[in-house]
């Protein structure tokens, strides 16, 4: 019988518009989540929206976290911009900074950091680059949580740099027998049917452990669940996956509450 | 016989390089004042020199603080860009932010801010403006100097909100009958002779007021002389202005020292 | 009775997207418009979007013109920037070549140029603007049609220059005594009703006249109709327009035709 | 005895300020070079700098090309920035575009393209990209020169596309033995001194060969020899080859004259 302590948060990327354009549904994934991961004008994001998204994040109670990215606004943080570890160390910090500015202008002070995209991608499996992160939310403020892709190198390092990590698996991506994300051009890596999706994430969550693409189990602890709002079908999984985790007993909060 | 305290603050913006460019004499210019007002990446600065800069003026002992700007790179921030107040009061606090975050990443945390360029002079002359550089420097950190220009808007309103101002007058510039600059088309508005420019600069903080282009005087606290590293010639003339006032008895130091 | 003949174009902005972002429903508005102002990544619009677009244009018959603006990616290109006459003439020109470039890459060249945002009001109002915009055209290519807002100082400008016009009207905005639009704020500026926006282009096209929002007439040429994408209820405007333009016996025909 | 044609081109990129920013000395090496390559406001430059520099080579009577490069001011275009081979394709386009545009402007056409930085280092390297970039050249105006690096992919296809190419070797850097350029990490990598620098080049060009770091020759045309301008030392050596080429008789003109 499962013992686990029955609980866990709901994370979605946020406020990746910029001026005039728009990205996914804020409104709706933040009547979802219970943690919000708030572009920072990087690979997305500019003062105007993050202050409007902090602010809503506040009215309906969910944590707020920076979200920072490569300096790609053309290729939404998605391409690996060949900058060096120190670079990124620096830029991460900026951008946690300015997140740290723009949620206390608004009321509702961050508490986590996740990377985005491909600098995610990166901090998963690349040391040089995750210990870069690490160094930038320890210099900036070591007590911020480290909300990281689990099984990945910034997880590891985060703990045995004295800080305190989140880990995430995705409600809707397939894994490798590596605990990595099944490329999306290969078949069944992305999951579209929401009770399907929902189902998975219910057995990770009891079994402490992420399912691969061909029916292992990788241990790990899991703190979160990445859920999307680009496209009505994305928030449907989101809803679907939190009405599920709730009717089968496992609260959904924020990993700080 | 004056009885006014002895000292003065010595300004100059800096870490205005953007990527491969650069942009002034920020070695030189960082042996001569006691305040460096640091980029923050939006009319110019990224993350690699703001760290660099912050790491340097440390090491010089010199004060810092954080110097935003129009998010324009084409215009230097000498634009006017017709962003709403409550738009500059968001794009000026995320930069203050940007700003802290890599001033502890460098160890020296930053202790004041000072608006750019086109902003910095609507904060002198337009209250609307004014009060959205002041509500951004409250809302993210009051304990935060506002190194204002004299004789302006901000000044008045920061002390009206209860944030410390720091009034500054530039040492190369003649100043109009309203104690605004003079136009730079106009003959007279630039001092360029070093002698002169400290002359003048020494008469104005043992007088405590502003001196005319006509030779008049027009009272208020100066706590700070703008100087600038733009050219050989400014930082001679920065230099000069620094030596003489010293020389005639009056300590060049930061305004929090 | 009206001998006028009976054609118009209507004309759309379109490939305003940026990277990751859209903006509007180019491929829906592209089955109804006569002519395509393609944004040439100032205020909007990449290399790829452009080369995408230029291609469907061409597929579906419908001619094509840069749609340059100030570099206000930020904006949208609906800020007055402050940039000099002598600059606006440079950036333009600039743009022009890109479109120029882009469209024959996608075998489809550019037959006219338009002005999007505050560029293109500016054009209408301001001489020195006017002047910018269409010289960079002449320096360019003086065969490309400049496509102006009626009633404006670009038209007549260009006329006197040897340049050809073709002067639009818009199919959903009020206008005032002047001839300029009615600002968004006022009561009655934007027709949102598709009969009533198509019963009033008819009666102006017929009339060779703008209708003011006080009823009264100003004769001007009218060669085409400014339609919008970026809203469903926008295309539907579009759609309506066309199809009672051409019930009523009013060829719809790019002006080159 | 030799008897090859005794004369060669000398080029230069140049343009590449951006805004308040300079890069290089346009005024220094405008009075060496027969060949200036112009930013065009990717890696570096702006319409400002590019119609300034069109015109200054006019009036220097020096022959002027695109310089397009990727668009990553940050990086100054020295990163490989993960494009695929059509996006380069496409934002080469866009850029040649603008070239054209603003040398028309300026009332000296563009006569040819060479590519920037990393994306310059790929069209020698990566046969892929130096499609990528002849295709654009191709699609926009085919009868441009492709001012390329000696013994790479891009000569070689744009030879058999039925493009004109001009090859150039290097004044101040070592070869390998495979025609690359040795990394400017290795010692003897960079050659500083002028004298050293003219001999070997009028050994080059002599030859028909490259001399590589180990004294070998590979045999190849050699057009044009590429100078620099970013420091008072590389004007030195841009103005020591020219002078030496001339006193040796070898004639110093633009490979179109």
């Amino acid at each position: 019988m499962n013992t686990k302590p029955l609980r866990i948060d709901l994370n979605s990327d946020m406020a990746e518009g910029f001026g005039a354009y728009r990205m996914g549904d804020d409104d709706a994934i933040l009547k979802v989540v219970t943690s919000a991961n708030i572009a920072c004008g990087f690979h997305g994001g500019d003062p105007e929206i993050m202050a409007t998204t902090f602010a809503l994040a506040k009215e309906r109670g969910v944590a707020v976290g920076a979200h920072p990215g490569f300096p790609d606004l053309w290729g939404f943080g998605r391409r690996n911009i060949p900058f060096s570890a120190g670079e990124i160390e620096r830029l991460v910090a900026y951008q946690i900074g300015a997140a740290q500015a723009m949620s206390a202008y608004a009321g509702h002070p961050i508490t986590h950091v996740k990377a985005h995209g491909a600098l995610g991608n990166l901090t998963q499996q690349n040391a040089e680059v995750a210990m870069a992160v690490n160094r930038a939310i320890k210099a900036v403020d070591p007590s911020l949580v480290c909300l990281v892709i689990a099984l990945g190198h910034q997880q590891r390092q985060a703990n045995e740099m004295g800080l305190t990590t989140a880990s995430e698996i995705f409600a809707d991506r397939a894994y490798t027998e590596e605990g990595y994300l099944v490329d999306r051009k290969i078949a069944g890596s992305v999951i579209h049917d929401p009770d399907e999706a929902a189902a998975r994430v219910i057995r990770m969550v009891r079994a402490g452990a992420i399912e691969t693409i061909t029916g292992k189990s990788i241990a790990t602890p899991i703190d979160s669940i990445c859920v999307h709002s680009d496209t009505p079908a994305a928030v449907t999984i989101a809803a679907t996956v939190r009405q599920r985790l709730e009717a089968d007993g496992i609260a959904v909060k924020n990993f700080l509450s």
